[in-house]
């Protein structure tokens, strides 16, 4: 049976199909905008237990939709017909800290003893956002949303300890409250910002370099805002170094069976 | 029946009966904490319907509590047993939009067509504030706090137009979004923030030069947050001149028998 291009966009399942097969190597942005796309982290069971404990105790920049049995590379709450492996277009190998490959699979990396982890991302925000007619700027100027290393630390566990990631979007000043109403009804994909105005003060000098994504204009009357970001454990790998870590490259997303309607708490 | 300091302050009733009885002539900020106070408007009937209208076109700003019947000094919902001709410390006389009198009473001005409103007032949303360990400056350095006649206009009904005053407190810049959250809570109390920041992007040219109350200090770390204020009617007042206006005097509310935290909405 035929799909237009329409449908195929719209289909959570198509487009992962897409990925798997390698046709679609880009940022997940704006795909399947009805769906909640997820950030990945996964870890040797030796030490996802104490990942576990890490996300609970930071949940703003990492909450959990999703974790797969040992050794599975099924999400079977978030989308029980994909396979980790191959359905995201992009992927970071860390090892002790290092980022040493890009890839567009991961199956000649997979481990019997990997757990995967499933974390919330802003893109379902975002859809709230823009339907309040709170635009996006980097996504109309198609960009990744400018992330930036904080001075604001996790809460660490026994081995994961680092600075949270937040990204940033440049607000109207006289849509600002709203925008924080709207994200509050959103606890599962980052909630509420972490910051509203003056970079500086959560340790990031140069707000035009952000340190994953690409950088944004920021109008005279606009405020920069700033969210806790699933980028945060990539940041966390680099300075607790586990031997092997694997999650997305920022911007390239896993995209769920799940609607972000679900998401809203109210 | 004797009742002490500590009782005294906390009984609305008995404080206001103080207030009749000419006993407490300051401002009312930290009195009966548990209990909604209100800013007062009394317009005769001719334009008070007029007045609803314009309360109901800017909720934030003007959130009414209570309105009397024609020609009675009695807010039936918010204190059955009181009497806003008295039980008020202080209050403004308008006349053709100029601030004619200061007075502990109203008795000489009362008309048989006064028709009056209470609107609520920013006390209930800061006893919240405080409980969820964001001080206030003006509350620490005992004083009124600091209001602006912004560059937002009230959305103007036939006879009423004019600009919303804001008050301002300064937040640690990490507790903003909580004060946030937590003022969103209180709908009818003036809700959520109407700007946060930059005080010139609502057109306040000197942020230590306040229209209304008193100039207080802003620490490096704090965010200058502005939440919609009750006084905004006498703004209005100086602006669409009713013959006559009597309101309470900045700072000097009249105290209901109604409890701040049947107030929030969750």
């Amino acid at each position: 049976m035929a799909t237009n291009e329409m449908d195929k966009k719209d289909n959570s399942k198509v487009i992962r199909d897409e990925i798997r097969r390698g046709k679609w190597k880009k940022t997940t942005a704006g795909l399947c905008s009805d769906y909640v796309q997820a950030n990945l982290v996964i870890l040797p069971k030796e030490i996802a237990t104490d990942f576990m404990v890490f996300c609970y105790r930071n949940p703003k920049p990492c909450p959990i939709i999703d974790i797969t049995e040992v050794g599975s590379p099924v999400p079977k709450l978030a989308a029980p017909d994909a396979d980790l492996r191959f359905d995201i277009p992009r992927y970071n190998i860390y090892r002790d800290g290092n980022l040493i490959e890009e890839t567009d699979n991961i199956k000649e990396y997979w481990q019997d003893d990997f757990v995967s982890f499933l974390i919330g991302c802003s893109f379902t925000f975002e859809k709230a956002l823009v339907n309040n007619n709170i635009p996006m700027r980097h996504i109309e100027d198609k960009k990744i949303v400018p992330m930036y290393i904080t001075n604001i630390p996790c809460i660490p566990s026994s081995f994961f300890h680092g600075p949270i990631v937040a990204s940033m979007r440049p607000i109207f000043y006289n849509k600002v409250v709203r925008s924080v109403q709207i994200t509050t009804n959103y606890p599962s994909v980052h909630g509420a910002p972490i910051h509203i105005g003056n970079p500086e003060l959560i340790g990031i000098k140069d707000i035009h370099k952000p340190d994953f994504g690409q950088d944004v204009r920021i109008e005279k009357e606009e405020i920069p805002v700033f969210w806790a970001c699933g980028v945060t454990p990539q940041a966390v790998a680099m300075e607790s170094k586990p031997r092997i870590m694997i999650t997305h490259t920022p911007g390239h997303m896993f995209i769920t069976n799940l609607k972000n309607n679900s998401f809203a708490i109210m």
